[in-house]
């Protein structure tokens, strides 16, 4: 089997079919990199391009790591050094990078809706490594990994998605995949960080945290996002967190083996708890270990092939 | 045939035979981007340092994706991460490189002459990829490599090159390369942006774009370098487009076949039109999986021989 | 014979054996960097992280070298560019790179003691490349090493170290290492920049240059570090450079085969005459070639192994 497109831009346009398919390659390739040696030669002689418009440590980092141990070239540009900063369009960068016969072009940008663009002008497979408030189905990708792996299955876990649900490419990009892997999805979070006529996506929406997490299974916190908001929305941040913030004493709301999850990087005491954070039931780290198999699994699919 | 200078500096002090040299190495190159494992040992175990002190996109990436095709190893240094900052001077920076045994170093300065400074000092191979206002030669060699692919020599072609040749590396180093290989070539520009005798150097000067473009077979567009000037030097960019942009309209005073060339980032709707940037006549593109090819020959003819 | 310890963190832990094999195996890895193909197999399949929270070129650059020519997969982190921005803890950050599975993270910081602190939490191998006023270990090492390979020992040797001794990691981590080696230290500098009470780290303090100097086989000149210092803590310029600058001069007063270095970068004119860094007596070059060596040999002393 492989996936229906070149690219990989939501989670919202792959099949039940295809997300399978690709944790199913990501568990396969996760090994590698527990190995002495972590590398593979299946992408040698390929060339995959890292275009941050925005800054990141764990998903650039995870998506060059990928690429290395499937020995492929990575090549990172990023805003601060580059012609960006000239005014060239995304368009004209793209269509400059085209011509240097990139296999795979990584993405992410403030914009939503940027990598859609890309994708439509170039022969290459583009990736969407995050768009603005819309989606990164990459996370949604590693975190329903990280499910199965420590569930078996993801239909019919109750998962509780918990604050600033409009601002969270993150959370919209889980609400698509784990509603259609058969998981039951609850929101949480302050009414001006709700987005209207959400319920429409098949979940439910809950105005106190603890009516959402009440006997779910999984818990996925999400990041304030300090620096996406043009200005504060919210009263102050101890307000937030006196209502929002996982602490030890809202977990033991949900079930005895709750997963408590987190894309990072963590606001700690804001949205979680330190001690949860790294705490019994957190499966942070695992997402971070299955981010760069997740990722292997994508360029494999994408660049690898015959 | 051998190239005669550890050096790659400046068009001018190439001879004709080096300039076929170098174009010939790159289009035997230039199919390994086209592969599907582009890659080949050549560089294994060399070491290849970009040295950038302006930032860059296209000519930074074209540099290193050149350098891993060819195997080699490619370290990136520029100016916002590096002892730069700490105030050390070029030539100190140059010397520790030095010491740490690279092959090539591949610079980009903002001050006219360093990439020579440098140069004299080192045992190893540097080339310049821009500096100041002087040369940029390995544009020249790929935008010659592009005019002799589509029309299989330079001798007799008829070239304008339009906009701010004052400022214009790019323009400085075509100049050399194109009257030497027996091209005509045809300037216009603002009189502000004119530099005093560049007649000297075997051209024709025109104050008005339409009298530069008629009848030639190519119309090279600069690119305004808003970053590099200190001042506005024209009164408006309104005014600057109304007589040097490049539309449809005036392309039809050229050549029914007539290549257009950019060295890019373009400005869009400034120095060229969009629908001519991406039309039929625009070779745009090819300079740029030229620039590839043409690294590629530069890195093999300097630090591959033997 | 094998390290002790899974990190490089400070000079003051390694023993005398300890300090003997590493510039041993950087001696034995030296050539490898003189070969015209400089590269071998060793740690292939390995990943090494850089993990830069202040700029660097020097550093950084010899260790992506030194991880390159060893094969390993090498990935560069700064903070201009990455979570840090977006406030994440050091903390947090290396839990998070430890989840990836990299083999040894080297790390620069501000801060005094943060390597120290993620060494404890994580599995991997942890290199200091320098921590706010504390150490920078790797720098003493390829200090000890060139000392070793003009001087054939260190012991016996006479060395002043001159400058802002409180400011200086370097000058901390070269105190302890050449006192363990049995060389003799004497330090000068201005009152305002010489520690407290650190005699008893048994080294000789002079408050002027010409008495620290005199009759000295090394004098190891420090960087000014004006972007580590809040304020002015003297005067001027002009008048530390009077009293504290290697000048030809005060050469004379040392042994007439004495060795000067510097750790760079060098503040030309300020701490060392310009003629007197690049003069017979200088070993800073050497410097910078050692320490890709030094570097090399820890990469695969901690990482090679087996």
């Amino acid at each position: 089997m492989k996936l229906s497109n070149k690219d990989i831009l939501n989670i919202e346009d792959l099949s039940v079919d295809e997300i399978q398919l690709i944790i199913d390659t990501a568990e396969s390739l996760k090994e590698i990199s527990a190995r002495k040696i972590k590398k593979v030669p299946t992408l040698r002689g390929k060339t995959v391009i890292n275009l941050f418009y925005e800054a990141s440590t764990r998903t650039r980092t995870s998506f060059e790591i990928a690429g290395k141990r499937l020995s492929a070239d990575t090549v990172n540009i990023s805003t601060s050094t580059s012609s960006v900063a000239k005014g060239e369009t995304l368009v004209d960068t793209a269509k400059t990078l085209e011509s240097m016969n990139p296999d795979v072009i990584i993405i992410r940008h403030s914009a939503s809706g940027a990598p859609h663009i890309i994708a439509g002008l170039l022969q290459q497979s583009v990736i969407n490594a995050g768009d603005g408030t819309h989606e990164h189905p990459t996370q949604a990708l590693l975190d329903m990994m990280t499910l199965r792996e420590k569930r078996g299955t993801l239909a019919g876990l109750k998962v509780a998605i918990v604050g600033d649900i409009a601002h969270s490419r993150v959370a919209r990009s889980n609400i698509h995949g784990l509603t259609k892997m058969g998981a039951q999805v609850a929101l949480s979070g302050p009414a001006v960080m709700m987005p209207r006529y959400i319920e429409k996506l098949g979940v439910t929406v809950h105005n106190r945290m603890e009516d959402a997490i009440r006997g779910v299974d999984v818990i996925m916190m999400l990041r304030i996002q300090f620096e996406r908001q043009g200005t504060a929305i919210f009263p102050s941040m101890r307000e937030y967190s006196k209502y929002y913030c996982l602490t030890g004493d809202r977990i033991r709301l949900a079930q005895d083996d709750v997963l408590v999850m987190h894309p990072g990087p963590i606001n700690r005491g804001i949205e979680i708890a330190p001690d949860v954070a790294y705490g019994s039931h957190s499966v942070i780290l695992d997402q971070v270990a299955n981010g760069v198999a997740v990722r292997m699994a994508l360029l494999y699919l994408l660049a690898g092939g015959n």
